[in-house]
Order: structure tokens, then sequence, then C-alpha cells
């Protein structure tokens, strides 16, 4: 990054190891790419919820814990981000008051220029609108002066929620459409250190496809835009400002 | 402009005549201070609907027509923008395959990278809806190599729906906040070259404080936004296509 | 009427002949019984849709218009209202700008004080759908002072859609529930003027004690509501304005 | 309030110390005018979350609380409410069984006729719907002859959400414009008890102004009203009950 | 049952003692005339909010518990089902991580085809939104092998809501009416089985006929179908799966 | 067909020659593969708005539609289904009484039990909401005794809109997720049989499979389904009516 460039920070935040990898890893790696710190906070290591085939396997909680911390830690690594663990345990995760302030500080410390978090509509799993309500209201009240954390008032980061496996049941209509085709490599490199789960690779492999030839669509005289453009799919909380309609 | 910078020529389709000025006249002295064509496309002059002190003093049909127009050149010269009257009557605005044609050979006339227009809403204008209604279609139309008329296909340009009257009647929820406190002073000169209407001057003038005093708030750390910024707001049809998200 | 009491004529716009009975007598009878002037436009007698008994029976098309205007002439009477068919076919009620206009001079003549319509959805009747748009575009027309039909401009009177058969698939939601109870015979009376609809009879019956049931459970301290309450229920299309939060 | 008119009693329910200023003081002011009694119940001061330049002074929390209470009593006075204190914290409010059982109190004490509350959404303030949800749920609790509180059960007093900072990102769709004309003085007097915020004083007397033009064009024949009408504009949460459409 | 028939166990979760009975007898009642096992879970007896005559009669709580507990259980054996109440108390009813594994630990054991449960929006009652948080809740965590509870995962039931006592004002707009013409005369005995609420034996009754009207209108050629079809309205969660358009 | 089971007849009404191949080729496949009648009918042959390949090879007009006639029918063929052109001209497909009422024609020939169309929101295609509005206002008129058209009243056949291009831009939340994987392989048979249009086999291949994903996971206990479950999205217009919940 160079001296002059304003730094951006991007902290998303989801409620299991796994998350970040399928729904953000193209917007990590992008702001990686840029020379901005990109930070994953997991609530849960998805231990309970998200880990099928190692409770099939016959192993025991602790295990499986750093089985998936494991992973996602290579993941991150892949993409250029940092990653921390909240451990706060999931199906399910609990809306606590202490969750939220560690939240808080997470905020007031890494000063994040955009937010990721879930969505908050999910009939198919109540962890995921459980961490995005938490990141929601920490991102508020990191912006009292009058709130006892450490550091200073937060600005007001825009928040995007990323997409969630079936879409239209989580009322997820996206309007923006991010290219992440110069970094697509490096998110399948980082879905691939989630070895378990190999059929997923494909499905958003595929789904960067489908949500890259709607960016096309979408992107107006589109003279530059490769063949096999890559997209993820976002939704916006706040309204955009910006100096520029486009 | 310098050479090197594309041209994004900003395409404004409303319904009468002076609705350009108060709902985006910002956004078209962005464009025109930046180098970028602007075109604003009356599709009649409000001669009967938007004109009910000529009509209290007696003027006659030809004369209002007149009358506006001169208004509606003023203010778009103010701004910097071209400005071409379809002369199709209002209240009705009547949507015929006739002026849908007419607004597909401006698209591919002008080739516009931007589109604003009323929104689809509006349950105190017939006109605006109808309005909005043949831009959306012929944007579309135009975007076909089949349809029989001269110039390129047009890309797919963004559609931005500019403010109504009452916004959340016509349920306009802003997704934009564009910054126009560089141009602001035009803006007002703008709405001053329209005197029949003395007190939307003012009404439209703290409409721009309020929604610049929400642009601050949605803004992020926003320490270079000055006091006094002014917004006009937009609510956008097609997703965003970006490499950025901010 | 007192000579002291303001006015308030209460224009109803239906689609077919009948509708005015199962949907708004109530409202229509109040009216009446307080000595303002209702008036009911028919703008067809629903006699290809509507009229299903009558086909089966082998009458033909004018002779079942006869019959269902004699039916509503009847149940007008009993109410209290006039009664006008602009007789512009149904099955579909086609809209076109000269029964647009043949609205705006019933509107500037009348000058209703309050407009009741049909739903904007009615997945069941596209007529219904349509006689709103043009009851409602016929609203705004008239109240320009430029639109060239005789009479002052209007007011802007407030429209209520009255309920639709299937309430919920026409994403009606009450909004007002009208307290009829002491018209209610009075309605009853009006609705055995249609002989063909028997069971209708019984059914907007046990519709009104439905909404009736559901005023009281809205009523807040409601003293004075009989157990037989009988009310119509409406949905508002602009804010109501008051002096008083009630 | 003479003897024969029937009281109405007017509570407003708000999160912080100074929301009912802006958002319901004229809503309070003609309450108290017709001698209705008006109560506020502020559920914690707003030391926290809207305090910023009295943090930015340097003062200490018991200060800043004290500050508050002032000064939102010094406006009550003003507009004739009595005000009453929780003191249940902010940022967060914290929903508890406990606090909610202090508001079914409330309700079985005073008995309101009408109920003022903020909206269900506010993606800038977690504090403002957790007072609405508990205000609801207290007001339904409160019907119940079997929950445990002194008291006779409440009616079902109607619920109305008074305007949020930025109303369309919260949902907030007018559909009550309440005339504050005659008592807007007396709300630009209360509001200048909150002397800290000099520059909200200006902003909510334009938005009287805006409401107040909305209000006129949707008052259909507003022959009375004046030039300078002043609105505040409500959303209903339960269906209006009525003996007249109008 | 035959023995090659799949069983198709369906689970009704309901906040008081007699939802059930109104909303869902139809269905039960079916579910157990095709041989299938039916299971009524009662989180509350319905005891403080639901038992207003009892209450003015002077009963004590355990009394009117026991009360509402032998109603319902009255009710549920008219209609072939199995009952079990939770006694989690009612108004409020709270949601706790207790009740939801106690849930939890339902789905395990009786491991349902198909789940019942009230709208997640009704304002006039907070405990049948808590019921239906907790239903969809547990439903959720029972299907995650990682889950510390007896049995198998659960399978990926359907869930269906009910119809709430005002379904506009709750959001129901139902997409599945149920023909429940053949069990209809149970579901009438079953609510004789709750004597203290006699109007409500006409309201369902008459809610079955309307229901069963609007069945017919959407049944295609509905050959069949008698003039007294009786029908249920419900709400899907989740797509439906199938092997067939119909 | 086995001469006892009832037949059920369906109708595809889609805009242009080739929606209801990548749309509903599927339903086609699984009705012919019964015995049902399955019947496709083009309003349009898309040949200005969707057949760019062929304009930019410089044919001519008549020698597109003619191509496009060609594949359609091979299409059809390949899934058992007769198909009629009624070649009203796209791009823009015009809304006439006379092309609404060729449609009445057709239902009351056919008499469909099942009818499938577009969605009515289509921002990326106006033809699209055209060829459903007309499709749904015929299906009413015929079923009016009074409609002046050959053939008996229509019953009311169940609308099921099938999959746009860019579902969530469309307002598409599938509530029916049909298992097409037993005719899966002659639905990409059909897609081959549009030969300019290669990258949308693969498409369309990978959305049935993400689509089968999705219907796995809503299946409930779903041991009898593949690993490669085939599936295609449709949106009902009108309730389900059933006798079985399921």
């Amino acid at each position: 990054m160079s001296d002059d460039t304003p730094s951006s920070p991007l902290l998303v935040i989801s409620a299991h190891a796994g998350d970040f990898v399928w729904r953000a890893a193209g917007a990590i790696a992008l702001a990686a790419s840029r020379g901005d710190r990109a930070k994953v906070v997991c609530l849960s290591y998805g231990e309970r919820g998200e880990s099928a085939r190692a409770w099939r396997e016959g192993r025991g909680l602790d295990e499986i814990k750093a089985l998936r911390r494991g992973e996602a830690e290579a993941a991150a690594a892949e993409l250029g981000a940092e990653i921390e663990f909240l451990d706060a345990g999931d199906y399910p995760l609990r809306e606590t008051p202490e969750l939220v302030d560690r939240l808080v500080r997470v905020y007031r410390e890494f000063e994040p220029a955009v937010v990721l978090t879930h969505t908050l509509a999910d009939p198919y799993n109540g962890d995921h609108p459980a961490a995005a309500r938490m990141a929601l209201q920490a991102r508020v009240l990191a912006q009292a002066i009058g709130y006892d954390a450490p550091g200073d008032p937060l600005g007001a980061p825009p928040v995007f929620f990323f997409e969630p496996h079936q879409p239209e049941q989580c009322d997820f209509k996206p309007d923006v459409l991010l290219d992440i085709t110069p970094v697509f490599e490096r998110k399948r490199k980082a879905m691939e250190r989630l070895p378990a789960q190999v059929h997923m690779w494909e499905y958003y492999t595929e789904l960067a496809k489908r949500r890259g030839v709607q960016l096309k669509r979408n992107a107006g005289p589109n003279l530059g835009l490769p063949h096999d453009t890559r997209a993820e799919a976002y939704v916006r909380l706040y309204p955009q400002t910006t100096a520029v309609l486009a």
C-alpha cells in the first residue's frame, strides 16, 4: 500500500468457521491484494452444526473444534487475512451482552472501513441471523463515545450481507455484484483448504460463474469484462454514499 | 474532459418540464462539471398538470407551453445540460408505441452511461410512473440488435430513480446518497430559473440539507465532509457492479 | 343535514353492478343516514363476468344488462344512494382515455369528499384493478386546473379500497374498520335486492360479524359497543390527516 | 376538561430522554391543550448513546444522567406533560422481564387511550426497537386479567409509531399526518429546552413544515388550512376503528 | 395404517392449550383418520392470557391450569391425538434455552414428517410468535448430529403456520387450503370440548365455511367438491418439494 | 395414459420461442411421460429480442423467424409436447385485446389442468411480464360463461411462474421445487436443439443441479432422493388446494 492511499480495513463477522470462505473469500482476497488489512472473526467453530462428517466419523468435541480451527486458519492464510475465534459455541449460537461487548472491542480496535456479515433472515440456520444481529448491534454501540470500551468511537462503516446458501428463501436480493475475477483462483484455493466439503468447491465455483454472468448483464457497456468473469453477490444495509452516480 | 477519461453521458427522462430541476439538478451539474455530456428529455411541458398558476392567470395552452419550455431551457443551461422536448402532452401522459420508439432512438443516439427517471409508483401523479415505464421499456428495446432503429445496440446503463415529492408514499427508500455539495449553488440557481414556484426553492434547499445530514450519517469515517454537506437521494433499479466494496 | 354541517359527498366507483352492495353498502347507508349525498358509478353491468346464472338460464345480453341494472337500482334505492351506469362493458373492462375522461367529469360535477373503489390487486378478476386504476387516474386529473373539463379543480378526497372476495390474495390488509351496526339491516335488505345470489347474503352477513368482532378487538376501551357489532373493512391509499390521534 | 368529555390519556414510551421532544411534542401538546393527561416514560436517560457532547466535555456518567433528566423535565413541563424515568440504562437498552413488568404497571395505572412509541425497525439505533418491543409486549400483557399486577385489565388503546430520524431506512411510511399548527410554538419552546442540540431545533422545525406541506396535499378540500401548517407523521400499528370514513 | 404405507407423524406446537383446536383440528383429525400419529405440544396452559372467564369467576391459578388441561385433553382425544403439556407459563411465554432443548428432544423422539405452529407475526399476542420461534429453532437444532440429545438427527420436515385470529394483521396470506370436509364434524366436536368459549364454536365453523368457499374457487375443475366443503388455511415456511405440479 | 387416470393437460404460455426449454422443459417432459397432453404456446418467435447471433450473422427477419420456429419445434418434439406459434411480434410484445382473445380460445379448447407462464416482474425483459399478464387475463376471461368464445367455461387451473434468468431481481422466491431427475436427460436433449446458445446448456444444467440440492434440503427425510437430483423452481400464484398437508 502506498503511503498516500487511505487504508480501508475489512472486517468479516461470521457465525461459524467456514462461512467466510464460501461467501466472502473474494472480497477478502481483493482487500488483501490492495494492501488493506482484512480480518475474520468467527463467533464459533461450527463444531456442532456444521461438522456432520466429523461427528459421523466419531470424533470428539474438542477434536472437531481443533479441526475446524485449523482449516479456517489455513483458508484465511491463503486469502491474506487475519482470523480470530471467539469460541462462543454454536447450535445454538447464543446472543449475550458479553459476546456483543467483545465485538464492540473488536470494532474499536480494528476500526473497519467495511463490514461483512450474514443476512438477518435464514430459516435454515438460526446462528446466521444471530451473528448478524450481534454484529450490527456492536457496530452501533461502538460508535457511541459513552460506551465504556477502549479506543475511539467508531465511524459508521457500511455493512454488506454476504450470500446465504438458499438466497431467495433468505430474502437476499443482491444489490451489489463484486467482480472477483482477479482473485478467483485464490478463493478456489482457500475453498480447497476445507477438504471435508469437496462438493461445496464445485457448488461455489459454479455460483461465482453464475453471479459473474449476472455482473456482465448489469455492467453497462462492459467492454473490458472477460468471458470468465467471476463475482460474489452482496446486499447493502445502509444507503451508499458517493460523489458519482455509476 | 481529459482525453484519457472515458466519457460517461448522463440521460434524464422526465415527465414534465420542471421535474429534473428539483429532483436531479445536482447529479446533472456534477456530470457537466466533470466534462460529461448531460441530456434532459422532457416528455411533456407539464402544461396541464403542473402549471396551475399560469392557468389561474388566464393564459392559453400554447402560451403556457412556451413559458414552461423557456424556463426549463434556462435551468438546463444553468446546469450545463442539453434539453429536448417531445411535447407528448400531459395529464395524462399517454403511453404509446410511438413515444417509446422515440425514446429508443434517443438512447441509441446518445448512448448514456447512466439513466435517471421517475419512480415506478406515485399515487399523486400518474404521469411520473408512465414516464418511468416508457423510459425503462425503451432502454431494454434499445439493447436489442433486432430492434429496427438507427445506431448500435445499447449497453446496459444503470438506472436511478430520483426523489419524488412525497418519498415514503412512493415506496422510495433511498439506497444512494449523492454528494452535491460542490454544485449546490448551481442547483439553487437553476431552481431560481423557475420563478413561478418560489416556495419550491426553499423546500428543495431544505431537502438537500436533510439528505446531506443523512449522507454524513452513512458515510463512515467522514473526515472530509463539510458541515453544510448537500445531497440528493436516489434508488437503484439494477444491482451495482463494482470492483471494490465501499 | 343541518345547515351548519359541511356536506361530505361519498362517491363509489365499481367495475360491475353488484360490487357496491357486498363491499360498501354499510358505508353508503351511513353517509345517506347522515344526510350526505352518496353516488355509485358502475362502469359496467357485470353482464358477462358476474351473471353466470342468467347465462345458464339462456338469457340474452341485453336482457341480462337490464336485469342487473334493475337489481342495482333497487339496492341503491334501499341505501339512499344515486346510481349511474357507464355501460363500458366487462370481461374485460377496457381502460380507455374516454372512460377516464367520463370519470373526471363525474368527479368535477359531484365533488366527492370521500372515494371508494376496488383494490389495485385482484388475481381473480382483472376488471376490479382496471376500475381502480381508472378511478385513481381520473381523481388526479380532476385536480388539475389545466384539465379540460367543466367544473372547478377537485380537492384531494381520501380514497378507500373496499374489501375483495379473497382479501389476503389481494394483499388487502385492513387499516380501517367501519362500524356499520346502525345501518346493517339496511345493508341486509340491499343484499336481498340481488335475488340471484342468495348464498352471498349469508356470506357477507357472516363477514360483517367477523369484521365486527375484529373492530371490538381494536377499539380500545369499547364500553359502548354492542355484542352484535357489524363492520366493513377498508384500506386507505393516502395518509389520514387529522387534528386528533385516536 | 369539561365534565362531559371523556378523558383520553396519552402515554409516550421512549428509549431515551430526548426522543419525545423531537418526534411527538406536537401530539403531547395537543393532548394537554385539550385537557387530557399526557405522560412520558423514558426507559433511559440516553446517557451513553445520545450525549456525545457531554462526554466530549469530560462529564461523568451521573452528571450526564442528571443533565439529561433536567432537560427532559423542562421540556415535558413546557408541553404540559408528566414524565417518569425508569433509568434502565442505554446503549444497549436491555430487554428484561422486570422492565416489561414495570411498563405493565404503568399501563394499568395510567390507563392510556392512546400510546406512542418508536418504530420496530431502526438500523441506526437498537435501543429504539427494543423500547418499542417492550412497550408493545407490556400493552398486551396489561390487557390480560390473569396478569398479576395491580389495577384492571387494560382496554386495547391504539398504538402509533412516531417518526425516526431517517424514516425511509426504518420502513416508516406515514399513514397519519397530525396537524400540530396550534401548538407548534410550544413544540419549538420544548425543543429549545435541549440546549446541547441547537442544530436539531432547525432540523425538526423544517421537518414540521415539510410534513405540513404533505398534510395539505392529502387533506382534501382544505379550505381552512393555513399557509404555515405544521404536522407530525405517525404510523398506526392496528387498524383504525371509526364510525365515519374521512 | 396398512403396513406398506409410510408413516407420516404430525407434530403441532402451540403456545396455549386451546390454540390447536381452533386453528388445526382439521389437519389433526385428517392425520389420525389416515392412521398417522398426531401429537400436540402445548408450551403453556394459557392460564393467564386466555382464561379470562375463569379469572372473572374467581378461580385460582392451579385450578385454571387443571381446567385448561382437562379441556385440551378432551379435545385431543376427540381428534385422536396425543397431547403433552410443557407448563412453561404464559403471558409472557419466555424463550429460554431449556425450553428449546425440550422441544429438540420432542422432535428427536417423535420424528415428525410435518410440523404445524403459529405465525411469526401476531401483534395481538406475543406468546404466539415466541412459540413459533422456539418451534423453528428447535427443528433446526434437532437436525444437527452434533446437537447433544438422544435420538437420530431429524430430517427436514415441512412447516406450516396455522391461521391466527386476525389473519391480515399477522401477514397471513394463505398458500395452502386444506380440505377438512371429511372430518369437520370431528373438529366441531373437539371445539365443543371447550365449553367456556361458545362464541368461538360459531366463529370457527363460519371460518371453515369461508375457507371452504375459497378452496372451491382455487381448486380447478372441482367436479367432486361438495357444496358444504370445509377448509383450513395454512402458510408454508419452506418450498414445497414435489414430483408433480398440481 | 390408462383409462382410469384423469387427464391433466399442461399449458405453457411463453413470450418467445425458446423460453419454455430453459425454464419449464422438465415439467413438460414429466407431463408427457405420465401420458398427459402438454402444449406450448409461443406468443412470438423472439425474432428481435432473443436472436442476437442471427442478426449479427446478417440474416433477415423472416429467416430468423423460421429458424427460431424450427428450433422450438424440434425441442418440443423432444419433450413430447405440442407447440403453437401466435407470431404476435416481440420487442415489444404488445398487449392487445385480440391476442388475449386468442388465448381465451386456446384455454377453452385445450382445457388445461395446469398453466405455466412467466413472472409478473422482470426488469430485464418487458415481454415476459406482458406475456404473463395476458396469460392471466385470458385465464380469468375463459372462466366466464358470458365470454363469447367457443367451448365451455374453464375451471380454475393453478398457475405456476417458471424461473427467470435473474430470479432475485424478478422477486422470484421459489415455493415449489419440482423433481425432474427422471426426465433431466430429455431436458438436456431439448436444450441441445437450440444450437445457437451453447453457453445456456451448461448454465441451465448447473441450475438444475443447484435447484436439486435445494430440493433435497427441503424434502424432509429424503431417503429415496439420489445424489444427482435435478429440479426446476416455480412460484404459485394461487393457494394450493389439497387433502393432505405434506
